[in-house]
């Protein structure tokens, strides 16, 4: 499986040419919600601790790719100022069928919350 | 949930606003493979009974919504010739969290092959 991984501080932009011969694109998007522990907020703050965080998503994905066999993941995360209505975190994986890349990307989703060192630290209140 | 479904025989293009609010977006793309019943094809055609299948479409997924309450559903299923590569199916599902769209998308896929009356109907073979 490609592997593709970054973290970033600019905004994500993730238009990857699909996988050869791949029928499945499956695509999750994260972005930063207007509201965050009820208040408003217009942005939130990721920090990650680097280069850990990287290699730890590269490392999940590998894990994954044993139980779902795909074809490409791709992961873009973004640290620093997230402005409400950014994506925060970009995964796209294709795979021949729908299947294996609907699980992948779940359980990514999942691991990343568990076991990768990138943390909201703060939520930016709206200025009035 | 906001329901926007179509069937068309355009190539589709889904490019729309994100729902209010949401802070997920699970984005499934169906494309055509270059093989079909271990034949190299140049394309596919489907054919849909209209407009039973946008309908049925839309009950599927206001169904499906009680159970995973989210924003916005789009579908665009196109019909008559399709290249390899290109998509035959899009779903887009909006919601507050992961979970409920991942859920709804996910389970549109497997009613759509079951309850909509679109089907492949043949394999254009690649010519040499």
């Amino acid at each position: 499986m490609i592997i593709d991984v970054a973290v970033q501080s600019e905004p994500i932009v993730l238009n990857g040419q699909p996988a050869e011969g791949s029928g499945a694109v499956v695509r999750f998007e994260g972005r930063v919600r207007p509201n965050e522990n009820g208040k408003q907020i217009a942005a939130l703050v990721y920090e990650a601790y680097m280069p850990m965080a990287q290699e730890q998503m590269e490392k999940i994905l590998t894990e994954l790719a044993q139980k779902w066999p795909c074809q490409l993941a791709r992961v873009r995360h973004r640290t620093g100022v997230v402005p409400v209505g950014e994506a925060a975190i970009i995964i796209e994986v294709h795979s021949r069928h729908r299947t294996e890349a609907f699980a992948l990307a779940t359980a990514f989703m999942d691991r990343l919350k568990q076991d990768v060192p990138i943390w909201k630290i703060d939520g930016v209140p709206q200025s009035s």
